[in-house]
């Protein structure tokens, strides 16, 4: 029997489809998603999860047809008992019957790919920012994830716009100057800093627009630009408080808590590791990284509800 | 022969014709303006436009007819030059003929009308936050107005967003516990904090959505809650440090500064005056209450472009 698992991100949708056992078949892409209650979020989301079904079927030179268990993890979604995952449940079954369909928030799945089901935390810095742990007891801990507005410290789009805001504020003598005024200056390219405002207030600029800013943060932070380091210290720093939160809120007292750190702005934002690593302080964590990623979580959360064998699926999903 | 002033916010555009010699004949209301880059923002700059003076002209049991000059203070417009500025200036001209057309951002119609044209400044906090002032060489200096998402520090929507900000990290334990929790969850009517993250995201929240949180702020802090005294601070700070930038930018080394502090947050967020006075430390400005609200400033505009006596419109104003 087929189990298929889905990372739905808002840039791109994943799809895996696996046997039971934990064996790749194939793997398929489709488009990201916009939060289910945006107007046409329930379009989105059931075009973007048939594109992708479908590719890793067809990957797998299957037709597409019923499968055992669904996982997602999908971005906007609360909880499995939030009325996004109720949406997302309804147009799942539509597209492929199945007999389980685990869903949770993207983080969830992330966590259960990081550390395989077992006890642990993560801590995920891309276009947004929340951090998930796994207590001993089985229950979940959730810290941040408030979107970009009134959250996502330390995320891609928080780095963004701190950059922006400093470029402002050194334009009107409240900040230092700073090497971002040129790097945002090229990055745009256009010579008036003032034209930036229009730039970054346009329709189709949001989140997004504001986290491909994030690694110039970094870059200028390398070149040892004062205002960029201070973004990055409190970016870090946010991250590491949020960190102690959890780790407060986890049953971790005897032993080093693990933590994997999973997202693209730990990628993409030189420094941010070194930076978070520092304000971590004495806090006792055990650095890891992830042992599958956030898909394979989701298929992970997909064979659990089915009663399979999850422990020796994850075993053969690493062996791949 | 008649002169237009007209204020467009972002809630409501108000219109007055008045003489020359600056006597009022008629008021009236239109609806709010989006971002004339927005979709659909120049079509609502025509219809908001167009209802308002319309309504001026009726209150004035006059006829729409050609007027010697109109002067617009319109959010969302840099300054006389912008493409916005251009924008407006062919839909006014369809509306109403008019020998003159003067057109600024809605914070030089306000500096304009507390000062009478003279040289001074002022600090709006309203929905966003923005410093103007007036050198006594006639220069413009402006301070801030970089908008909701990576500027205004210090506005109603800035409060708005850090109440929000601070009940999630009570919740998270990353902050402390605050008033704002049960005032934030009042306000929407809800009881589960985690349900507030779907209803500011929704479609139709947005600035004017947080700005409506503002005034829990103030409450708060006015009741001792440390959280709120400490985002009251910070914005009150903000507001200060931006003041100070201003001063260093105007030329009045040898008098205090006129400073006018206009906009809704003052009145609406309890104690932000109080804090902001005590932020500016040793700045030598002269408070002083706006001598005429920005739609007179905006006809000031329309009156000195025209090339009339508007010291002298200037007094029959303040006459009313």
């Amino acid at each position: 029997m087929y189990v298929l698992g889905i990372d739905g991100g808002q840039t791109s949708t994943k799809c895996i489809l696996l046997t039971l056992e934990g064996h790749t078949l194939g793997t398929g892409n489709g488009g990201g998603l916009l939060h289910l209650a945006a107007e046409s979020g329930v379009t989105r989301l059931r075009s973007s999860l048939q594109e992708a079904i479908k590719a890793a079927f067809e990957a797998a030179s299957l037709p597409v047809q019923p499968v055992c268990a669904i996982g997602l993890g999908l971005t906007g979604v609360e909880n499995a008992e939030s009325p996004e995952a109720e949406l997302a449940r309804a147009v799942v079954r539509e597209l492929v019957p199945a007999e389980r369909i685990w869903i949770e928030n993207d983080g969830v799945a992330a966590l259960l790919g990081a550390h395989l089901g077992a006890a642990g935390a993560v801590v995920i810095s891309g276009t947004g920012s929340i951090l998930v742990g796994l207590r001993q007891d089985g229950r979940l801990v959730r810290i941040g994830g408030w979107g970009w507005l009134v959250g996502d410290e330390g995320s891609a789009v928080w780095f963004g716009m701190a950059a922006a805001r400093a470029v402002f504020h050194a334009l009107d003598g409240i900040g230092a100057p700073t090497a971002l005024t040129t790097l945002l200056r090229m990055h745009f390219g256009v010579d008036d800093v003032r034209s930036l405002k229009r730039l970054l207030y346009a329709a189709d600029f949001g989140a997004r627009g504001f986290a491909a800013l994030a690694p110039l943060v970094g870059r200028a932070a390398a070149e040892a630009d004062d205002v960029a380091q201070s973004i990055l210290a409190e970016g870090a720093s946010a991250l590491a408080q949020a960190a102690q939160a959890l780790y407060k809120a986890m049953d971790f007292a005897e032993q080093p808590l693990p933590l994997a750190l999973i997202g693209g702005a730990w990628e993409h934002v030189p420094g941010l590791r070194q930076s978070f690593e520092k304000a971590l302080g004495q806090l006792s964590v055990q650095l890891r990284a992830p042992a599958l990623a956030p898909i394979y979580g989701a298929a992970l959360g997909a064979i659990r509800a089915s009663g399979a064998d999850w422990r020796y699926a994850a075993q053969n999903m690493q062996r791949r």
